[in-house]
């Protein structure tokens, strides 16, 4: 069983990018963290970065038959807040999908309020840094071996 | 003479993907009727999908400028409700183009009644199922010959 | 079996009434190539002009119970943009209904960018000219002999 | 150090309410699995319901200034769409606040969409069903002993 | 020293589309007039094009790190629009951004008066056909050897 | 003394029309129970359908400076939506007016919440069924021999 | 040389109808008063109420290609604020058209602020009481023996 | 059986509160006639009035699973607008609620005219006085007897 | 007795700038037909135009007192559309206002759709030209010898 | 005669909470002040704070009849913009009543520019710091004595 | 030290001008009051009223960089609600500012309800009367002697 | 051939006001520098500033028939953003007239995003400090010899 982690356009720059917004973890950071507590929990972790929303897409479904899929993890970085294309694509998997963001988006500017992604999946986690990738692979991890349905 | 027919985002899961509001038909049972229907109305079709807003804007401007471009068919998916790019790119062609929907979008989510891409087609064909797209392309088939001028 | 047809306010002023808009045929040509192509189709074709929102609805329901009735292809003019009293009548209507524009409302002025009648109806046609009946026409008639369903 | 967990109205009856939104656990079940991870966390668990938001007000501001409290979970029920006299309350909190919401609010009711809190707590965990109070607590665990700063 | 001058979506249809809005000029043409300026101030002039939005968000970002970058011209075409990541992008990058438009679009259709990038960049100059770009170019220059800063 | 009752657009199909929404009975049905109370009360009833606005603004005309005229009960149908005439109508009625409706209008699209038809009659009586308007007949039939004055 | 007066919903009660909005004038005074200026100006004046839209609508078009018609004066009465079926009707006509309201709509409600059918006429006169007709005649008059065009 | 009554914020001031708009009874005047028409329709009356949201709420919950409860009246005074907490409590409420207002709330001012319990109510009966209450329990005990389901 | 013709800010261009809209009479021209109607009606009329707000609100006030002012005929150019500081000093004039353009503002741009000074003034006449000053002129005429109240 | 003054929600706060937008004195300092002013202008002063609405609204109701009150100062805090309840507490009583915030609320997040107290106070002071209660105690002292009236 | 007080558009007209909502005071008298007051507190007061907005922004320049400009005092009259050039005027002003309105701006026509002065003065007294000047005044001079700071 | 520079109200304190927004350069040396490039381009410059609405439009009429008269440079100030008259001015002008901004309004507050001026100009220069003045300049003077037309 493996969880599918999808980081949007921008978020390759993390730890270079406004630091004090996003934190000074880098990607790779994040998925070292990831990786590590997959093995805690016995789940693989793929994760995969892309600046192109269409890959994110193809991504995606090339997964989403894989019956070894436990779930999908994606922080779609600004594509949250129009990817109507990404919002189809996700609304077409059968597992639980977490929509994670690093900072308080509901802090920030009124566009980052707005998630047409929100709705299609199985829950939020927003605001917990770099934690919330954690927490969110735990929630999938705990689904392991259950009967799961959206 | 043909006619290029266009395929946006997540239409190649098709038939696997929500199959109440899509319907059982797979985009490769789509583009056969195409083909069947074309060669009975002796025009050539031609078919392409993509996922990237990109992919389908050059292809767009490199068939464009072709005389024997008849018209084109686009279903633009999700983009259909944001994509600016690809609207510009309609925009700029001379041929007619037909937006095709499967679904009957005014009776879907609110975002999906709003169509960035229907202020510089010729016009829409929406909700008739698969059955849209041989609609369209009898549309230009009858318009072979003559002085076409949008 | 038979389709019925209804058009609404003004259009008995086609091709009287801003011709670069509407085009230059007048209603009695559309409704003659529809009893044509209705009996290459082997489908009656059933015609009916109104500039009263009531008396379409009451034509409306006198057909809706008919068994003989295949479906109904319906231009409401005007009344596309404000008539709830018609879109009541038509979601009231088992048999599919077309709604057909001439011209590409979306290239118009705002207000008739917006239908009050679409998510009552199986589909529509725009922006297609008087070939849109045509089609819809067609449509209809494929459904002969098939287990209708909305 | 202790966690102040605060449900706000109608939460009481969770298992008896809507429990196809919001699954048949009861408070008194999600407390003790709470509590329970607490130990484990070697963190203290104080639970709290009220359908009053002067109650709420009334009760944060007793634990806000004790220098034990780690942090504060909060499930404002519908009162995170309006009652910004508990939004002043949370922003006068020096620990972090996690909001958790049991369902998806962003796929039900629009007026669910928004919530006035959200913009003051340090982050929010929604639709992941209980296990989002469980992950909160794990999160406000993990800052234990650490220079905790909003 | 050098500029880098990125051009979005359709802007490598220059001179073929809409001339009666967008002007006779290539993007060849502009992109020569850029390079014979850039040698009379001394400046380097590094030109792209692309269609694909995550394409020109990784043309950036491999740039935008280069110490020899003085600053970055961008026309974002219609992806000024809606394109949330692209402004991300820009966001992160520490020279000065000019966005570039060729023709006034406060007078053209509504959805272009509004800009997501123009938040995040140094200024905009728009209208002034392709004599915008070599303004653009001109205020960076001026620049050369100061201590840029955002 | 007799009370007025107008039924507008599609009540006619009462009972054949979405019978999960507007229950089974007829509007036949609902007239006689309106007789049989009428006679209860001692307080004649006469009952008028059309789906015209005109008609039912004509009717209204002709009644409503009749001394006899105790009130008026009217459901409006979809044209409490939008008929700013039939309101003007009412408006100059001298006589209570309660509206109307079988449904509960505030739990079905958002464009059944607003009543153009509201601020001008007495009150309104929403989502008890047929029963509705037997309340509304008691109501008026309890201002007999009062001096009644809006 | 004729011009066509046509009164919309509801003038048949002007008089009797709230006259602190309207004035006390019946509509056979304003006809009289429209008679008697005509004949001074030399214009025949044809007058005509009716409640129904598609009535006005089917008035307009019977007159609308007569070579004696000068002008049409019209209040469309609350038709003014949702009927673009009669603007429709109104833009198809070649002759000025003046739209009159007796009251000044701007200073009352907010609905009584928009009229659908302005943009289509060649002005409006409102607030003047009855004296607006008289006014719109006089206006119409002045252009007999022109070369009138919209 | 018995019908829960319950009165929102300021209504223990009727009668001495805006008598212009409330009328002259009092509340105890319109409990004393709710418990008359009880004993005449032989249902019990619970009258309960709070200017507290959160005593609403409470006693709400106290009696909604009594299985004697025949269903609840309520008039929210201005939480009517606001209180989605008070929704979320009716909601969970088995049997009919029906929403009381005294005065016409659709011909005052603007923020009366929405109310948010409504979509979660059986149905509302607004503008008829004090007698719109006994309306309420006249409609609840018809329901005596049979088998209720919202 | 006399009247009062306020020009705003642009109108002494008239003539001069854009005829297609505002036709080829000059200012002069108008106020001189206005002299010649004058004297016909027995009416002093006296023309200002300043392209200054607080020049035309001084000259309102320093008339308005005068016991001899039968009216005013304003044509307040683009300050109809923001200067509520001119609105006030219209809403505190005693004789009728009359409100005059020369162009349907309604078939122009959105913003030139909404007056703030039209509440305030007893009528409006748009669209008619120069002669909308004309029927102004008469209309305030009539009311000469009669007892004005606004 | 006395002044009856009551805190909202989170003042029992104030010197604790956010001193940069709300000063350093302490809500105990405030009420001094008022005492000590009181005392020179011969006022009796009541102080009252609470974190309920209903307790607001309970308070306010005692006093309204008492003929000793001689006006009322309130900061409702974060209930300004939302209680409709209380503001209609407020509507009720007849002596005056001016609202007093701290802070600027103008210059705050846009929620806080919108009060809906307002409407029914007699004034409002706001952004003078506590100097705005003193203020207030004044303007109501200078009334002692004279025939108030709202 | 002196305090500025400004009087915007129609000021000048007080006591004539709507005495229902302005008072029966004139200019002049609040001035004196003005004046008196200042002598008590030992605080010169300079008044000045004008129609024009670029005269009130000319005499708050000259003023603003006086060492002996202890605060302003401005009611802007109309122009409160769209003269963003006095905003910008005041926002450099670094004395403090306090906006003055002799109504209850809150209880009058919903454009009034908005000041895009409020957020750049130090404070907002409204509805006070001419009483209002003064506590403004009063307020001014306590801060004499004081390390002022905005 | 001469270019106009017109500086809008405020700007005359440029250097004194908020210098981290607008920069410390005063009106001065902005306008010394147009002089200088004015010089070495070989085109006059006169420039101007007011705080007046109306006086910018006088000079503008003054100077808009001068055929020497090169183009305009206008930086409005705040009155960029309701100051209908000036923009009805400026679209008078034959030739071109360029929109300067010193600052990157589209980062500032919203009510500066928006631009009643722009869709009547050639283009904007935003953003560049006074350098955009100067860009501005030396893009009329690349105009100089050609044919001009807007």
């Amino acid at each position: 069983m493996y969880v599918l982690v999808l980081h949007g356009p921008n978020l390759n720059r993390l730890g270079k990018r406004e630091p004090h917004v996003y934190g000074s973890q880098t990607l790779a950071d994040i998925n070292d963290s990831l990786q590590k507590l997959g093995r805690e929990l016995d789940v693989d972790v793929l994760t995969l970065q892309s600046n192109h929303e269409g890959e994110l897409i193809d991504r995606l479904q090339e997964h989403q038959d894989d019956p070894s899929l436990l779930g999908v993890i994606i922080n779609p970085g600004a594509l949250t807040h129009y990817s109507y294309a990404l919002r189809d694509a996700i609304a077409g998997v059968d597992v639980p999908v977490v929509e994670v963001h690093l900072s308080n988006v509901y802090s920030r500017e009124p566009f980052r309020h707005h998630s047409v992604i929100a709705p299609v999946v199985q829950g939020q986690i927003a605001g917990l840094g770099a934690e919330g990738y954690l927490l969110a692979l735990r929630y999938l991890a705990t689904r392991k071996g259950r009967d799961v349905q959206r």
